[in-house]
């Protein structure tokens, strides 16, 4: 509880024997300078009597490592990347790595001031889920070999190490889910985004539907603005409702999406399934919990956490050299939100 | 993106002067240096050419400033939490600083681990979420002089800056609102923790039904281990409910504990409120989606965010010096799941 940090110098001085070789000691390295077993314990306890911290500042400008691992995530308050860093951190904890944890907010500017502050602090190596328009940051990591691994958003030109959901895929499976399940007029509520993974939920959709036989409509697929979700769900769901043939079923690109739609949808009354049959991305408390459970798509949070960390370590320790680009299927949770259309005559 | 950084010694080549001279430019002090005008420009024109990077780390252990704030969490994976995070980041943006998150998952290990990293990467400063059994370390930070703000939980005994809600005064105006509206065997579930935010919780709620003479019984309430939720809740509800006088209405200590309450109320097809009143802790989507909205004392998150960083910036800029300890008041917001209780003819 001393004010006044302990150094080598005191330990040395206690233990009457000189600084470098309490350096030595302290770093692991007796051996090698070849200071007497005897010795090394009184300084090892000395260091111990008096609560000596080493500087992992000063200890990484010498070594090099810090055993920590920055993680940029996209939006703290989402609650899947919120659970993904979770897992992020248990599992690097378990790899004798700590985590420090940024949040990029999706916007590229953030991202790149989280990056340069942890670089400049020095962690191993990156674990990061990629904002909008930050493609250049990634080309700069890979340029400066700096070790990271992407986490759920990856750019397809650029050849670094990722773990991802197969999000393609993912939304093929809802889209002909509905459709097996008797619904007509599917629309897709998604981001207006120049990101790869939403460019994927909607190429899945659209496919789902052609691969079908059926036509979508151009009042079918909604790109929403991220800075305004509120309000451009609200709109699309009007436009989609008000049309000639409105849609009869929705699929959310993500959970922020599907929970401001569940809102506008009971403003208006409508019912869950009978009215408009419901699938989401993203998996969360809420979906299980609404009136009528919500059928989501399963994302492997702690598998793909896992991978992420176990592809960085193997980076930082060397035993990896080709990027590793690792893509998981997301399960389908068939739930009431979208059971078979009851017939209709028409 | 040369993959050699670009040194001091760099640009004095370029420019054709000393790197003691550059690094005066670099670091704003040419006029205590009496370095001409004109030279200053130009070594910070080749600085910007060459695409110069100063190396924070090396300008930390000379100027003892960052610009960055450790924010330390409980648990990211709780809504509240991430939540107030992202108002810190926006909050801490605004006034220059970059903010470092860690979560230490209620571990008081964790939290001593992160302490450390963030402290040997010379953050500023600390807003921290206590973890439970992290008292000592709290008392450590302020021996060492180490500027920090309590976020939401502190330790009354310990003379620290503190921003957080009144939980007495929240859990005591719950209590009342549910006698107030016929409810009269009211249950509450907390935490079996020793953190003072969650004495405080049960304190208020023990002295509501106090103030309105209502002689609470042994199994109204119940405290779960915070590592076995589910079972804790399921366990607590059944026996609350299997009693010979059955609590009739039942307060939440915090949103994790009600997700998980309310799963199992579900799978028990007892309806809220006409079964059982609802009144929580914390505020999130789900109370508003579930089929009848939540009751829930709204804590006020941005407020609390905001006034974290601002009291932790006054400290960084030396521009206060006697603890701050500010209360915060948090809103009952009334929804159906604690509606007035129909008449029963007993």
């Amino acid at each position: 509880m001393s004010k006044t940090k302990v150094s080598i110098k005191d330990i040395a001085q206690k233990a009457g024997v000189s600084t470098a070789l309490v350096s030595y000691v302290l770093n692991g390295k007796e051996k090698e300078s070849r200071v007497g077993q005897e010795i090394a314990l009184k300084v090892k306890q000395i260091a111990t009597e008096l609560n000596y911290q080493p500087s992992h500042l000063a200890k990484s400008l010498r070594s090099g490592k810090t055993h920590t691992i920055g993680l940029i995530i996209a939006d703290i308050s989402n609650p899947f990347f919120a659970n993904i860093a979770r897992v992020v951190e248990d599992e690097a904890k378990r790899n004798g790595y700590t985590v420090i944890i940024g949040s990029s907010d999706e916007n590229a500017d953030k991202s790149r001031d989280l990056l340069d502050v942890l670089i400049n602090r020095q962690v191993d190596g990156f674990i990061i889920v990629s904002a909008e328009d930050s493609k250049e940051q990634i080309q700069l990591l890979l340029d400066k070999h700096i070790p990271f691994v992407l986490l759920d958003r990856y750019f397809p030109e650029i050849p670094t190490d990722f773990v991802s959901t197969d999000h393609y895929r993912a939304s093929y499976d809802a889209g002909t889910h509905l459709i097996r399940n008797q619904y007509q007029r599917i629309g897709m509520i998604a981001y207006d985004s120049q990101l790869f993974h939403m460019q994927e939920r909607i190429r899945g959709y659209q496919d789902a539907l052609r691969d079908s036989k059926v036509t979508g409509q151009e009042h079918w697929l909604k790109r929403i603005k991220i800075n305004a979700i509120d309000a451009g769900v609200k709109a699309a769901i009007d436009t989609m409702l008000a049309a000639d043939e409105p849609v009869d079923a929705l699929l959310f690109a993500t959970y922020s999406l599907a929970v401001s739609g569940l809102k506008h949808i009971n403003s208006l009354g409508i019912k869950v399934p009978d009215d408009l049959g419901i699938v989401s991305f993203g998996q969360a408390e809420v979906f299980e919990l609404y009136y009528c459970p919500i059928t989501y798509l399963k994302q492997p949070i702690v598998l793909l956490g896992q991978t992420a960390v176990e592809l960085l370590v193997k980076k930082l320790t060397h035993k990896s050299t080709e990027p590793a680009q690792i893509l998981m299927k997301a399960e389908l949770i068939e739930r009431a939100s979208s059971k078979t259309k009851k017939s209709v005559v028409t």
